[in-house]
């Protein structure tokens, strides 16, 4: 009865190709720290905060706060998770039609149970057993999806300016190191160091963009699509049992939107 | 009875999230400056001059001297201040439709008072009162619509061609201060402060351009899009108001185009 | 009764913006050249010649001969001259209508004259005058600004290719002054000069590019709309004055092309 | 009887201009590398590891694990093999054609044998031999072929997104070289070699994204739009025959969608 | 009685301002080359080999063999040579339509050897005076035009792909120098020359692509689309021939899709 979780997130799982992606990544780049001696070097706080916050303001100042924030909860929740397989969900819902056509839409109270992790679907489908109008639901839900998709758009738009800052930032934070250890080449021995400092605000801002918000911002778009599908073939089942159709015709319909190598095939 | 403001000043507030997120980036690359020692050093009159007075310049050689003054003022107004809450106005236009449906028209004499800062739904919902038919006070209304719309592109274009022109300027004012010191080799002394002298144009351009020109040019669509949709609800409500319409007629087609998660339900 | 004037130069006004902008740009430059110490080594006549030189040569591959010269004097013309207020002409044009609806065309012999400097009008409407029949006026005048608006987008075609080959062949100049003196490092006392001037190309390259080629290009698009524009509010009123329409027509007619702010209202 | 290879596998020869541009290229930079003297210090197994792994680990986080491995074995099969000759497919379609029309399509049951290789058109005319309607098999068809061009546009974002991020991790990799360098100056006679390692990722990423992948991605667009041609053909065949359409009205539509160079003129 | 000649050729002239463009970027860098010193530094075979021959090969991973072949060719051939005037053109046309209809169409046989080298109308109209239909003619030149364009097309994308990639390899073979050079540094006089040789093939592969590569690829597509309007005139022409239409008819026909510049008004 845990209803607190956000859509989506109930018909998720893992998506390991974001973990294992950034984790052999970041585990080369640290190896190639690790064994290059010195990994103190590369941990300098002040440069961090240069390149990471200042691509956080700049960021900022393109949106609105409240933006920001939700954004970075959507993008946590999309990233990190998969929705299930679609062809899996599509003859889950033709299933449950057919017990809707032939044992009539009350029946349903009991395969609301089994479904109320799916909170999307089961919110639709309540309101098709209450009683309500077919059309009104399906509405609802095209107004829930529109919503979805928007605060999808907005959490990938969000990432793709902070990677276009990141590397600006960098620049921006080795011109300052360079200026300073120009300023001062009185003592050779500090020239070295001070320049490996000003290199680091440029690797930060590369890695932040090439290695962190560039790939995310992919993984958002492509697991968005992925749940807006999900999502479509959810509305599309609803409006068909509330309708009361046929649930070949909701094959029919649901293969209609399906990838062709996700069609079903429910009925021989 | 100030009537002096100009559009959109009198139903916005301060954008919290332009001013937080400049000064963060600001305080940061600032912080950056003074603890590496000598803040004098990133403090160049000449170099500043030739950033910030060479993009105006070249900016306006693509424009004409109007065009950057007007678009100058807009800035200020549309990138500092947020319009109000698009759901507010909505629910605030329905009830003044309802006074004007029950009462009639006339009597909304005490209202225009209430909706005095509101300058745009002010001067459309006067006319009304005065008797103008409905339809000449909506042409009227998105011929000025479309006059603001026009100005906030204006002003966007005008901000990314000088994000486009700033780096440049920082390039050839580094150039020229590379070939300077480069025909003076003869102090080693001097090098290192002269290349630091040199770099500071392109620090200079880079922040300009990262830092201000583009976040801004960003907010300010984002702000112009606000405003426009927010000018769209006062067209729509003043005509309805003027054609006496049933205010759930008048929710209804708010709601057509207020973005999905702000839309009004006032009408049970 | 100087004719010899090309189209457009009559009704035209100095380009202030363009002036103004390219003599802030340019003193802020050679200010910085002039008090970092020796202006004189920024003037190389060979770097100067392989950047402006090499930049027509590659631009007129792209090209044809004739494509060249014509796009030069347009580019002087266009670029340096702005056409009269749109509004301006609206309402003279709409007199001129007044005139010939109250009078007769016949009358509008005393009109010509006054209006011998806008060439193009003053052509369309001795058209008129002379009895050619409004369509065909209307069909030789569209054909003119066509043509008027292919001459003007190659134009600004021109400028925008040769701001892409400027910088490259900047490049190229540096990197054979980079070559020369490396494959020449015995008199450590010439390494600094050889490198200065290898530079200079690069920073002609920029200098060319980005102060003079891209806004010429930016300016000759905007001052060609606003040609264009002009030039099809006059087409509008030699077709109506043929026509011998009401004057309240053309009115509306000009004003549904007249951007918002420019509208007239010449009629109460 | 070998039915196991994939689709457009069994039509397809060896594509020689990848083979050979690819080798062209890479003898001579391996030449290049030989005759410079020391190729040894040219392979650094951690610099490979961190280009070639940090750009898959990358790439990963973009896509899903299944999405990647299906790319790399359609990448190899469609890079490598090129169809055959549209022309030749084409008239070979239309005798086929003929044969059904003179003699019937059960009589197609020998030809089947003989098209065993070409996968795609044995499997549509087998079922038409088989009884099953034209218009089934060919939805089932142009369903596979839906299917096909999508896996063939995944594949070749894969690469391109590949492309991006190889130049990204060899800069990477080369910030953390020179940083290491810099910090650790002491010995000078190690700054050579620790620059040159450096310089090394810069070097991989080059000629992974240049050399490989940017080319690939090109072959693989060019091949599999030839693949879905040949293809759209056997579709419109089979088509044809299953509705037992004249053979020339078959050759005019094969001849609608062939390349104007690659028509055939099977009837006199 | 030479039918040797390509299409297009027999009534091209040599392109002028590619020669002179050419001539002129490439004399200005020879000139800064020799006055420079020792021009034998700038010739180094093994760095051309790897440009040219990378990007030939690299280039040639995109397409395939046959069309880098075909290309090769037609780009001499278009970039070379220009068409003639297509005024001119649309004047002969009309003429000849002018015979054709006083005197019929067989006494065009005596046209037909004063029009033996524009190939392609030729072709079109000898098909004509012996007879076969109009509309069959204007289908066969209509599907050769189109082939003519796409082969054109397919030439000016390899010209591209070579534009990016010629840079690229540049690149490729400067960090090839830079890495054997700095595992190298034990003699210091060999560090100026071995880098000048590691520059040369950046300064080559820019070259390549600005000053070759770039500019050819614009100049095939400007003279590619003065060739295809001229064959449609021809076209346009050969088809109102053969169906004996008034040349008035075709006159306006031709105007129609000739620029406004190049009308052409022959009757009065």
């Amino acid at each position: 009865m845990s209803e607190g979780e956000g859509i989506g997130r109930a018909k998720s799982t893992l998506d390991t190709a974001t973990i294992i992606g950034l984790l052999i990544a970041f585990a080369l780049v640290g190896a190639a720290i690790v064994v290059g001696g010195s990994p103190d070097s590369f941990f300098n706080p002040p440069s961090i905060l240069i390149v990471i916050g200042g691509t956080i303001g700049v960021t900022m100042v393109c949106f609105s706060l409240g933006e920001m924030l939700r954004s970075g909860q959507l993008i946590v929740k999309t990233v990190l998770y998969k929705t299930h397989d679609a062809s899996a969900i599509a003859v889950q819902s033709i299933q449950i039609a057919e017990v809707a056509r032939k044992q009539g839409v009350l029946q349903l109270q009991g395969v609301l149970e089994s479904i109320k992790r799916e909170e999307f679907f089961h919110k639709g489908l309540s309101m098709i057993v209450d009683g309500t109008p077919a059309d009104e639901v399906e509405n609802m839900m095209i107004g829930e999806l529109e919503a979805m998709a928007g605060r999808h758009n907005k959490g990938a738009n969000v990432l793709r300016k902070a990677a276009e800052f990141a590397p600006a930032m960098g620049l921006i934070g080795t011109l300052i190191g360079l200026v300073q250890m120009l300023g001062n080449l009185d003592d050779p021995s500090t020239i070295g160091p001070s320049m490996a400092v000003a290199l680091l605000t440029t690797f930060y801002g590369a890695v932040l963009s090439n290695m962190v918000l560039i790939p995310l911002a992919a993984k958002l778009e492509r697991n968005s699509d992925e749940e807006l599908l999900v999502n479509q073939l959810y509305i599309l089942a609803t409006a068909s049992i509330g309708r009361q159709e046929n649930p070949r015709r909701l094959e029919m319909m649901l293969n209609s939107i399906l990838p062709p190598n996700r069609r079903v095939q429910y009925f021989d």
